[in-house]
C-alpha cells in the first residue's frame, strides 16, 4: 500500500484528510500506516524549509505543479509513482508485459487530476539479476502505454543490484511529466452541495493493496479459475488510463474536482481535491465491486472502513459536475455512473461518507 | 554498475562506443556487463517502434530532450537516476543523510551535459520497513541538495514494500527535469583535433562501481581509519554538483561538448558525446587519482582496462574547449586541470586512449 504517503509533499490547499485509523488487516499483512503518516508529516516540515518560487500549490498533491519557463498561462505538471508489490505477482508469474501499463497509466492518471495533458515519461527499473528478455517485455510494456496516451518515453535506468534484490524480483517506477494551460486547472473552490460525483469504474485493484492481496490469495492459488479467468488474470488487470475518459466528460460538461483513487481509496483521495466545507456522500448500490475485491474483503473479513481504505472498491476516479451537467457527464461515456454527491461539511463531520451496498 | 545500460535510449548522434568487453571483476562481484549490453539493445529496437514527434535527439543520452511546449527556442531535458548499491553502504552504517545529495547532484550533471538548469526534481523511496525518522533522514538530504541546485523538490513517492525489500533496506531513485535554450545546446560537431579537455575532480566513486567495491572492502572494514577519516567517510564522500563549475568554464571558454564520468568511466563516457571521427586522448599524470579508487584498484589487482571502465578515477566530468580557451577555463575553476586533448580517429581506432601514469 504504497500510496498512503506517497503524495507526501501535499501542498497548502488541498482538502483536510481525515485522521487515518490503524488498519488491522494491512498492519497484519506488515505495512505500517501510522509510520506512513509520521513520515507525511515529517516530509511537509522539510518540504516548509524551503520552496522554490516557481512551485505552484497543487490540488491535492496527487502532481506537483511548477510554472511553465517563458509562459505564465501555463504549467508543468508531474508525479513519480511506483507499481507496489504487484510486481512480486508478476515475477512470480514470469509475466512481464503489463507492468508497465500499470505504471504508465497510474502516472497519466494522477497528473490528469490537475488535468493535465501527458508530455514524457522516464521510468526506472530495479533488478536483482538482469535477464535481458524480461528487462525488454517491461520496458516494451511501459513503451507501448506511453504510445497509447501520446507521451514521449524519453529515457529510464534499469539497475542491477544483486545484493539489494532477490534474482528473480525487481521493483518498477516512473515520473511522468505533462503540461496544463493555468485557466484549465479545476476549481475545487467551486464545488457546492449537490453537485454530482462521476464515477469511472476500475478492474481490479490498479497498483494498491497488494500486499494484503497477496496475503489474502497465496501464489499456490493464483493459476485456480476465477471470475471467468484466473486469479492470476484478475490480479494482473491492467490500470487503466482515464485520459480519454475525462477528455469526453470535460467535452460534456463543466468539471469541478477529480479524484485518482488509489491507496488511501475513496475515503482518503476524494477529499483531497474538495474544499474543506463540502463532503462527498456515495451510494456503494451504484455501482459494481469487482469481484476481486469482493473476493479479498470477503476472505480478510474487512470491515467497511478497512475496505474502503484498502481498496478502489470498484471507482479508479471521480470527477465532481454540477447537478445539471450530470446525465450529460455519464451519457459521455459508456460505463460511467453518478455515484454520489455533495454536501455540505460541517465541523467535526468526516469529509467521505459511504453507503455501503446490503444483499 | 548501474549506469552502463543505464542512458539506454541513446539518441542518434551519440558517439561511438567501443563494445564493452566482459569485466571479470565485476562479473564476480554479480554484475553481468554482457547482460546490460543486450538488454540496451533490446531497449533501441523497442524506442524505434515509435518515437513521439516532440523528441529532440539528446546529445549521448545522458538526458533526453523534448521541445518546450509553446516555445520553439527553448527544450526541456530529463534524467532518471539511482544511488545504486551506495544505499546498502548507508544502510548498514544508518547514515542516511548524504544519499539525498548523491542523486540530486548526480541527475543534476546528467542533464548539464546538455547545458540544462535544473527546474524540479522528484524522488522515489523504496523501503522494506518504514522508519519515519530515517525517512526523513533521507528526504532531507534530497531536499538540501534541491536547494542548493536552486531546484524544487516538486514530489515523491515512499513505498513500504516488506516483501520485496529487507527490512533495513532501501532504495531511492529520482527523477530531473531541467530547461535549455536550443542555441545553447552543446555543438559536440565543432569537437576537433586539438581541442583541450578540462577534468573536474571527483571525490571518490560518487555513486558508481559499488556493488564491486563492497566485495572489495567488506562491512568488517568500514569503521577502520582512511585517508584521513574511515573507509565509510571514504565510500560515502557526496557525488558533487558540477553545475556551478560549469557555469564558471562557460563564462572563459567556449564548451563544445561534455561528459558525466558514471558508470562505464571515460572509457565509455567520453565517447558518448564526441563526433565518430574524433578520439579523446588522457595523460593520467596530469591529474590524482583519489585514494579510496587507489586502494580498490590495488585490492582487486584490476587491469588498466578494467579501472577505467569500472571507475571514475578521479574526473568526474570532463568539459571539451578550443586549445586557444584552454587556460582561461582551467584558470576559471579552482581544480580543473587539463587532463587531455583530442585526435583524429581513423577507422577501428578506439575512442578513448589513457596513459596511465606509471609509479
Amino acid at each position: 500500500m504504497k500510496n498512503l504517503y506517497g503524495r507526501r509533499l501535499r501542498a497548502a490547499g488541498a482538502g483536510p484528510c481525515e485522521p487515518t485509523r490503524l488498519n488491522d488487516a494491512y498492519t497484519r499483512a506488515g505495512v505500517d500506516i501510522d509510520a506512513g503518516n509520521e513520515a507525511v508529516q515529517r516530509y511537509k516540515t522539510i518540504a516548509a524549509q524551503w520552496r522554490h518560487p516557481a512551485q505552484i500549490d497543487a490540488l491535492g498533491g496527487f502532481g506537483g505543479l511548477f510554472e511553465m519557463p517563458g509562459d505564465p498561462l501555463r504549467a508543468l505538471a508531474a508525479s513519480t509513482d511506483g507499481v507496489g508489490t504487484k510486481v512480486l505477482i508478476a515475477a512470480e508469474l514470469r509475466r512481464y508485459e503489463t507492468v508497465g501499463a500499470d505504471l504508465v497509466n497510474h502516472c497519466v492518471n494522477d497528473i490528469l487530476v490537475v488535468n493535465a495533458d501527458p508530455l514524457f515519461f522516464l521510468d526506472y527499473l530495479a533488478v536483482g539479476k538482469l535477464d535481458p528478455k524480461s528487462a525488454a517485455q517491461i520496458v516494451s510494456g511501459v513503451h507501448a502505454a506511453c504510445r497509447n496516451n501520446n507521451c514521449a518515453l524519453l529515457g529510464g535506468e534499469t539497475a542491477e543490484m544483486p545484493d539489494l534484490y532477490a534474482a528473480e524480483d525487481f521493483d518498477l517506477a516512473g515520473t511522468i511529466v505533462g503540461s496544463v494551460q493555468i485557466a484549465d486547472l479545476p476549481k475545487p473552490e467551486t464545488v457546492q452541495p449537490l453537485d454530482a460525483i462521476i464515477g469511472l469504474p476500475s478492474v481490479g485493484l490498479h497498483t494498491n493493496g497488494y500486499t494484503l492481496a497477496r496475503k489474502l490469495i497465496p501464489a499456490a492459488e493464483w493459476s485456480r479459475p476465477f471470475d471467468g479467468g484466473s486469479f492470476a488474470d484478475a490480479l494482473l488487470a491492467e490500470h487503466p488510463s482515464y485520459h480519454d475518459a475525462v477528455r469526453a466528460i470535460a467535452a460534456a460538461a463543466q468539471i469541478k474536482a477529480m479524484a485518482h483513487i488509489t491507496g488511501g481509496g475513496l475515503l482518503e483521495n476524494v477529499p483531497r481535491t474538495l474544499p474543506p466545507n463540502a463532503k462527498a456522500i456515495f451510494e456503494q448500490s451504484r455501482w459494481r465491486v469487482p469481484a476481486l475485491i469482493e473476493e479479498l474483503c470477503k476472505r480478510g473479513n474487512l470491515s467497511d472502513e478497512e475496505r474502503y481504505r484498502v481498496f478502489n472498491m470498484g471507482l479508479g476516479f471521480t470527477v465532481v459536475v454540477p447537478l445539471s451537467d450530470a446525465e450529460r457527464a455519464k451519457a459521455a461515456l459508456p460505463g460511467a455512473r453518478i455515484v454520489g454527491w455533495v454536501e455540505e461539511r460541517r465541523e467535526g463531520e468526516p469529509a467521505v461518507i459511504i453507503h455501503p451496498a446490503r444483499a
